[in-house]
């Protein structure tokens, strides 16, 4: 992509009351709109960044058997009443109605909508298990919303909901999730500093468990033991519950962690509320176990760019950067130009996603300053001198060192790059 | 995908309520399910087609430059009053509020947020023109929604907009979406029997232009000539457009149609509104020319099985269909299963998509009849019969007759449906 030829520029001004790192980083470099606290609008490198997080979540998750689907935002109380959750006041619906007066809900969650839809299709032991997931916008009608993309009213959630014949295979598939989780956080850039952490579980069990991330921009507190790669939630961290954990207090950290996904058992409570029943191996009447399992889209980008930002702006994973380089031209005559222009082209031919800051009117130091706010992993210079070099000039974003090579050199060393 | 992994099954009953063929059968054949009237979840095999349509819509929208975004359905009033749209008693807002009693609507189109979000962007002439555009879910309260996909309360839409200098730029590019919005529907199907329709331009111009499928589910009448390409929509059906357009009354068809898309120039009067301005190569503050260009994802999907079905079901065309090859096994046998199993994972291997009918306890006319519901274009029967002859038995959806072949003669000659 031509730099030129995208819309967006970076930004000096952010709105006022932008409070929070990462939207304020995202909104300078050109990846959101804000159009009112806790919405934003996707420009196009912020889509990229957001549509390769969903794609990694997508492999995972379809590895392991699971279905999409795309539920609807539209809801009906009638179905929510069922379950006491349309006057819940913990999450907050929008709502809104149609034309003749009829209520209407904006979806926060789906447990109920699905387990509705499955009574069409459920109806034996042999249609369990069923493990079905969708990427889709949520709604959520929060009095305060100052955290950027990592607290939404409306927002990209994954949502996957589990449903078993008995509670034993619900605790295999629950523990899977444990792991493939840790995987796409590792995979987004975020494993290091994420931890399997014990939350408040409810009514359906002890525990349910959230996927913590350590930053300062975090509305949590939690107590990690990182040699085990676990945490307790401040909301459990009691004696009892420590010792239940076998761990020992004197080596739990607090920490300030932003919550990047959770899950829960269920129990049968959802599909028996709306009348999901199965006939079991033993011929009685049975409701499912459920579960659910929450990763937010935009919240995974909002504590990516907390994490990895350093003074200077955004610092990307290559897995979710927007383009693999950001090849900057510093040259001004035609001849020089269409140099730049072949490597731009060798680039893409080799696969390799550029973003092309082929901008003719603008100085070295302002462009330098541009690709380190926009944050994508590699940039590569090219200027008069490194061209009569035959070279190219290659820097990590994440590194101050600057090495020159020429451009074969660097498509033979990047082939992890390909996709 | 095999089919007793999938949690969708076909379905004898529709809801009472549904009258529209679409999504009569979208429902029995589980692509969707009907949350309410115009309201309706993708189970997977729809999400897949939904999938296919916006991966051509995007396609021919980025060969010809245009930029992908994602904006937000909800949406500040403030806004919309600028141009008097928040109180437009032709579309109707679904409306909402946060807690604290701000009023917010669901979007039903995007000019106006699109036009303040360049504001940022556009300075000068120079930052012009811009094509942008979303695949993004819309909300309108219709006061009936009785066509199934084909008229949505909440419905998928790919919207695009222009922002031109002058308006001579502005109609080359509408021009050149003309023909890209016939390659659209060419490839998703709709070619033969869609047709460019002269419309009422509104205040801008004096047409807009529709994109028109000739269908007795429409519910639009258009006055179609044949051999040129082109229609007449019903509301501008008079003496002087014909002569206009140098057509003879006597060579124009009526026909009943739907709606597939449309285009409009828009003027300037949204970018005034809200304030977007350039300064043009002459010095002076001018508004860009805007035009908006429409397409219905799942109105396409409805369509599509609105003028392919037969009295038996759905008939996909190859570019949309949920999967290439719809492969049934007729076996029973251990050892004939585990061949059949073989021709599976080596037409996966090919690259071809496949729905794999596994199902042990479903006879041979049942199984018939689920795939020609489907609508899947390509069957391969297996049974104990055409493996012992080491052959596959093919039948189009769309033909009646049978040929047999072995697997690598069907690989062969089955190339162009590589993806």
């Amino acid at each position: 992509m031509r730099q030129t030829h995208l819309f967006t520029k970076t930004r000096k001004d952010t709105p006022k009351d932008e409070i929070s790192k990462n939207a304020d980083l995202l909104i300078r470099a050109g990846y959101i709109h804000k159009e009112m606290a806790g919405v934003y609008t996707l420009l196009p490198l912020g889509l990229r960044v957001m549509n390769k997080i969903e794609g990694i979540i997508r492999e995972e998750l379809d590895a392991v058997g699971c279905q999409e689907v795309e539920m609807t935002t539209l809801q009906d109380p009638e179905l929510w009443r069922k379950t006491n959750r349309w006057t819940d006041t913990v999450d907050n619906w929008f709502t809104t109605e149609l034309t003749n007066g009829t209520p209407l809900g904006l979806a926060l969650t789906h447990e109920e909508a699905l387990a509705n839809i499955l009574k069409n299709y459920i109806t034996s032991y042999r249609d369990l298990p069923q493990y079905i997931y969708q990427i889709q916008t949520k709604f959520r009608n929060e009095l305060r919303a100052k955290s950027g993309m990592m607290r939404g009213r409306e927002f990209l959630m994954k949502d996957l909901y589990s449903f078993n014949a008995t509670e034993e295979e619900r605790a295999v598939f629950y523990d899977l999730m444990k792991e493939v989780y840790m995987k796409i956080y590792e995979r987004v850039g975020l494993g290091d500093v994420t931890f399997l952490t014990f939350a408040s579980g409810g009514i359906f069990s002890q525990f349910s468990h959230e996927f913590q991330t350590i930053s300062s921009a975090g509305e949590d507190t939690i107590y990690v033991h990182p040699e085990k790669k676990l945490a307790i939630n401040q909301e459990v961290f009691t004696d009892e519950v420590i010792s239940m954990l076998n761990l020992d207090k004197d080596e739990l950290v607090p920490e300030r962690a932003i919550e990047v996904g959770n899950i829960f058992p269920l129990g049968t409570k959802y599909a028996e509320g709306v009348g999901l029943m199965f006939t079991a191996e033993d011929g009685t009447r049975q409701a499912p176990v459920m579960g659910s399992y929450g990763i937010g889209v935009g919240r995974i980008m909002g504590t990516v760019v907390e994490v990895h930002a350093d003074e200077r702006g955004i610092v990307w994973p290559q897995a979710i950067s927007p383009y693999h380089v950001h090849l900057i031209s510093l040259c001004q005559e035609h001849t020089d130009v269409a140099q730049v222009d072949a490597i731009y082209e060798k680039l893409k031919v080799a696969g390799i996603e550029v973003l092309y800051d082929d901008r003719l009117d603008i100085r070295a130091g302002a462009k330098f300053a541009d690709a380190d706010l926009m944050g994508i992993p590699i940039r590569l210079v090219v200027s008069p001198r490194t061209l009569s070099a035959g070279q190219i000039e290659v820097k990590y974003r994440a590194a101050e060192e600057v090495t020159e090579m020429n451009i074969d050199q660097f498509l033979a060393a990047q082939s992890s790059l390909l996709c």
